[in-house]
This record gives structure tokens, sequence and C-alpha cells, in this order.
């Protein structure tokens, strides 16, 4: 069976988002004033095998273990949807 | 009122995703060989304050149009939420 995999990586609380801050800065400077705060993170869209959704979550979260997420510093949130 | 905006960004479909063909080769190298396809894209968490969600959604959709998203090649979602 077929998956479709949305992975949503974020950093984690407390750490420096250097590319938020620099977005923030330009919206701010564009006038975007009642924008409070930014951070900037990624977004993976996977097409996976699987034999069920169990076994499909647990291929996603190889992915991020194994390349997707530095888990120092990045937290992810994983949703699977069959096909 | 505060609101939570959660912006998710991806290319459109056709354009083609060197970043997302860089990640399956990596992937596939490392024995993810049932990963069919995958799409890397952005996700981009704001706080804002405004009167109403929809103002919260409109302000959303600026920093999209003026910013965040090249409408060019990719495509967004955004989803408010009060806090």
């Amino acid at each position: 069976m077929l998956f479709d995999v949305a992975i949503t990586i974020s950093l984690k609380k407390g750490v420096l988002d250097t590319q938020g801050k620099a977005v923030a800065a330009s919206l701010h400077g564009m006038g975007y004033e009642t924008l409070k705060e930014i951070r900037v993170g990624r977004f993976v869209e996977a097409v996976v095998e699987a034999p069920d959704s169990v076994q499909a979550r647990s291929l996603a979260a190889g992915l991020c273990d194994d390349l997707l997420v530095n888990d120092l510093i990045e937290e992810s949130r994983i949703e699977v949807k069959s096909r």
C-alpha cells in the first residue's frame, strides 16, 4: 500500500532561529509591526510503500532519525494518510 | 488578540525539486527502497496580533505575498488559531 507522509520539522523552543530573526526583521521593515514572532522550519512530503500505516509511520520516523531531523536542535511531527 | 499562524510552503507540482531529489538519493543509498517520492518545503510558525481571525489570516497572506512565498513556483497553506 502507498501512504502519503507529511513531516513538519521545527527548531526546538530556545534554539536561536537566525533565519527566523532575519525574516522577522525584513517583515518589520515592510511595516508588519503586528508580527510578534516568526520561526522557520521545514516541511517534507513523501510517498512511501508499506504494509500498513503503523509501518509507514515507523518508516517515516526512520527517515527523520537517519537524515531529515537533527534531534539535538529540531523536533518533528509526522502525519500519515493512506492514498 | 494574539493568533498562532502556521504556513506550509511547498513547491508546485511539476516544479523540479532538486533538494528533494538529493534527499531521496541519500535515503535510497541508506536502504530506504520503499520511499517512492519526497519533496522538501518550508514550515513557518508566526505569532501575530489582530482584532480577529479573519484579519489574522489576511495578515498571514500578506506575509506570504510580500516575502515568504514565491508564487511562480510555490504554493502555501495557512492555518490560524487563536492563542
